[in-house]
């Protein structure tokens, strides 16, 4: 009997589509002798098909899986780009990226993109949800070139095979389906998720504040709790405890969203539910000695003062070990005892941790016992081709010039003298200067003019004016620069600039390829394709409440106060990703002036 | 061994509280004879007692119970309002109260006001749901009365002992909380939600559109749908069936929705979605004849030639039979065949059905097999003292006048002659257009100029130029006018006109205590206090979509086309419950107009 079509891509269907929890199970074999279930479905297709129809049938479903993406690829000679995320750095890659030379696709659980640094102003209402973000499909769409995004979480990298397992995140209570992407270059922007450090409780009670959703969840979670404590019949006690306000970390997210939660309290809050006004209580809770510790002391000061005068409680040096569904408990390093205090509601903002996918990976490359991917100065993956990786989700292992001091000595050396003069120096520190910079970190903070300074200070103990240095003077003359090296914090502003940096690496691969424009090898013969990736530091705020923001200006400039605010603003509103995400941004804040933050509960 | 306070606040605390599933039994018994549970934590709580300083502590937990409201009662010759919901009937009572003549509580799940007739757009982000919500605490903090809100749900009415039992909403995985209220008047305005009529998978598989977090998940869902059809290798019968939009009921919610739907999916989703474009289906799926039947036959014509138009398919007289995971089945009465078809979405607005609250308290007061609260013309609950019912949960069963009219007669002939002259019924007549309404509805649909022409009629068989009836005559002569009563349509108007009214009556109620203004009983003797509800039709509106809107307006004028939806623009503006949504609506309409709807899957 024969097989009708459509009974038959039922069964093609039933093969591709797999319930969720079973592709959550490794569908890449570490061990490459071991075939692919990829591999598998070709196999077993193959032994199903009984007739010509039924192998014809199948054929066209496998060579769709080989060839996944639809429309598939309309230039074969484009080499595939897949760009995993769209935060800042994965956006930042798209916007900066030349599409006509790849034939890109992104892959991302979030189909926008969403402005992060304004995510505590979302929490309290200051601004909506939607002026700051930016469907990506329209960011793309501005390309003019074909920039296909599925909406789908990356679950699985194979970067021997060069394909990822994709699932949709659509949940409609259907079953979800899985598919296969293959790539020439991957571009991992995934971000990462809140660390809990495995502190008991915290996945269970806390609210993190990285995505979207989450701001929303707080939001209409501060309005519940002054519901739920405005109800009757409650005790005192009961009512101090649902408005007890706890935020756990005292970096800038936590920071800007207790000063903002302040805010909001006050300014509007307190107006609409009035007879709960004694109960309410804000804490900070940090498990460092002071709060904003990335920044100048002068504003990690000011800061802790200003709350103090609002009547934040800060608690510094308590790391959290416990939150149980209305205590948090922490070790108060101080006095040395275990303090439980009883809660409303608690933001967890702590810092990174490692998405799963990255985990997974990770242990493929054997770059385990890390928190985040290792790259290279020019963003690749250590130890993997043609994968790179930027953001929250990588940091670079910066290279130490004396790993290479031999080798940089013997080229430098050009005739073999066995010593180095200031002019043969001269010849190679703009590549020295280009492959570690952190030579120009340490000048910088030794206030040394330029880099033969450097030299002479090693130099005054060997010969007087001309300047000789051999091999252990050269040493010891940069023996101390490696200690700059720092790793790049994980802000907007870095996966921004990687963004942007990598996206022009590859608008000028093909030239690069035949005209190097990086420092020379000293390992090896050549100059490198690119120079690497240096970070630019711009500054940056942290918005304290009550229209005062502390602003950290490059050179170790520090202002605080209104007119730090108003830069703030604008700088936030000119950065905004759109045209219609400046004018709604402006919008929300002028609305608050006017008619205040919204208090519906949703 | 004395027991400690805290202790003791302990057990208290577990009497009050009681987990969520023991909650939503009944706390109140029907039977009058058996004590109610509230009367048992007194008795419990009194026989716990063993310690002087127990009984202390048990008797004011008892007496908070008792006094239930925090803060109690300021003014104790004021009597208690309470208000269950915060929609259009529940809020229009709460404006137009005179709060200082009482002591008023609102009880509500949601605590904001809805502009629901723009609630179609929200479901497409042409308005922002913050922009048609206003917290009820603002609403009344107007007023500069106190008023209290608790965010609760209403579980039981016991209009017996004048009480309602409340369940705060808000699950923050803690033990819900349960609380009584007492009142001297209890307003129930808790509204209706979606009938499914019991058709199966309803309840799973469809999207309803009754509050603002109902259109909030369709945005999400749309967006979801274009997200998920777009994604590799599906097939393309998949795609279709994804990307086919259902909508049950082509009433005024379901054909406004359809319409928005249509111009989202046109005017911007396509732009970011076109290799789905030819998948994109829209279908409206009536049980009745035609679409838009509560309108003048003219736009319900015009709207189902103009979704002809749009490709809209209609497929009316079809009931809803079933609904799986991805397939609705209707009966198609044309061709008698069961009809199942594949969908990606379906939006259910196929009319009310009886909230739990007030179909256990219809059961409480013998109002059974009914599917709202039959109140009298002054929205008084019948068969209940100081219970008022308005919006949606209600219905005033009008009292038809050939029940009284021997009453009529015998009060009208006042000469006790056994005929009535057209002067004895002048006298008389203005009571009856007041205390029944049908006969103006009559009038006007016979085109008659004043009451007497009803006689006219009747009289012509009988005298010829002085008009006596006797009662037969008399019968005969208003025997059709009963067939002018309608049950007014479940609509914001309805509701709104209903809570302005209520308050009215509440504001004057000292006043016609003394001077009622009502007409006279026809049964018994003096006058009414208030006159009865009478529902003054302001018109109706259709968006259709593409700028074009049909209105109906009274005195069956219709319009269709740009200018209505000019209209509509200014009316629902206008129509908005503050100056600030007021000023959100405005723009939210100008930035669709600017920058399109939004297509962030948040």
């Amino acid at each position: 009997m024969p097989i009708s079509p459509a009974g038959m891509s039922v069964l093609v269907g039933s093969i591709k589509r797999r319930s969720h929890s079973i592709c959550r199970s490794r569908l890449f074999s570490s061990q490459p002798s071991k075939p692919s279930r990829f591999w598998d479905h070709r196999a077993f297709l193959l032994l199903a098909a009984g007739s010509g129809g039924l192998m014809l049938l199948a054929d066209s479903a496998l060579s769709q899986e080989l060839n996944p993406a639809e429309g598939s690829d309309k230039d074969l000679n484009k080499k595939k780009v897949l760009v995993l995320g769209t935060g800042w750095a994965g956006t930042s890659f798209l916007k900066n990226l030349d599409c006509s030379k790849y034939d890109v696709q992104v892959v991302s659980p979030r189909n926008y993109f969403a402005f992060t640094p304004l995510l505590p102003s979302v929490t309290c209402g200051t601004v909506e949800p939607r002026s700051i973000s930016e469907p990506i499909r329209k960011i793309v769409k501005h390309k003019k070139e074909d920039v296909r995004f599925w909406e789908a979480e990356c679950l699985e990298i194979d970067s021997k095979q060069k394909k990822i397992l994709c699932s949709s995140n659509i949940d409609a209570g259907k079953e979800k389906e899985d598919f296969l992407l293959d790539y020439d270059y991957l571009i991992i922007a995934v971000g990462a998720r809140s660390n809990t450090f495995n502190t008991p409780g915290v996945a269970e009670y806390c609210h993190f504040l990285k995505e979207v959703e989450d701001a929303q969840r707080i939001r209409r979670s501060i309005v519940d709790c002054f519901e739920r404590a405005s109800l009757p019949h409650l005790s005192n006690e009961e009512r101090e405890r649902i408005l007890h306000f706890v935020v756990v970390g005292g970096g800038p997210t936590g920071i800007e969203f207790a000063a903002e939660l302040h805010d909001f309290v006050h300014e509007d809050l307190l107006k609409l539910y009035p007879s709960v006004k004694e109960f309410v209580k804000i804490t900070v809770i940090e498990a460092g000695d002071h709060i904003l510790n990335m920044f100048d002391q002068r504003i990690s000061k000011f800061a802790a003062k200003k709350f103090q005068r609002d009547g934040i409680d800060l608690k510094t040096g308590c790391p959290v070990v416990e939150v149980t569904d209305k205590y948090i408990s922490m070790n108060d390093k101080k006095s040395g005892k275990k303090l439980s205090i009883p809660y409303g509601m608690i933001v967890w903002s702590t810092g990174i941790g490692t998405r799963p996918v990255i985990s997974q990976f990770m242990q493929q490359i054997a770059q385990t016992d890390r928190r985040v991917l290792a790259t290279d100065e020019w963003l690749r993956v250590k130890g993997c081709n043609d994968v790179y990786a930027l953001g929250d989700c990588a940091t670079i292992d910066q290279r130490k010039i004396m790993e290479d001091i031999s080798y940089i000595f013997k080229i430098a050396d050009k005739d073999n003298s066995g010593t180095l003069t200031i002019e043969e120096f001269n010849d190679v520190i703009k590549d020295i200067r280009l492959r570690y910079p952190q030579i120009d970190l340490y000048l910088e903070r030794q206030r040394m003019s330029n880099a033969t300074k450097l030299l002479e200070g090693a130099a005054e103990s060997g010969h007087d004016k001309t300047i000789e240095l051999n091999i252990e003077q050269f040493k010891s003359a940069l023996s101390h620069v490696d200690s700059q090296m720092k790793t790049l914090p994980a802000t907007a502003q870095v996966a921004a600039q990687q963004g942007n940096y990598l996206a022009k690496c590859f608008n000028k691969m093909d030239k690069c390829e035949a005209e190097p424009e990086g420092p020379s090898r000293f390992r090896e013969s050549g100059r490198h394709r690119f120079r690497p990736f240096r970070y630019k530091h711009l500054g940056q705020f942290a918005p304290l409440g009550g229209e005062q923001t502390a602003a950290q200006l490059p050179g170790d400039w520090v202002s605080i106060g209104h007119s730090s605010q108003w830069l703030w603003y604008s700088v936030y509103a000119s950065k905004q990703v759109s045209w219609r995400t400046r004018v709604l941004v402006v919008f929300d804040w002028t609305k608050r002036v006017i008619f205040g933050r919204d208090s519906s509960g949703m």
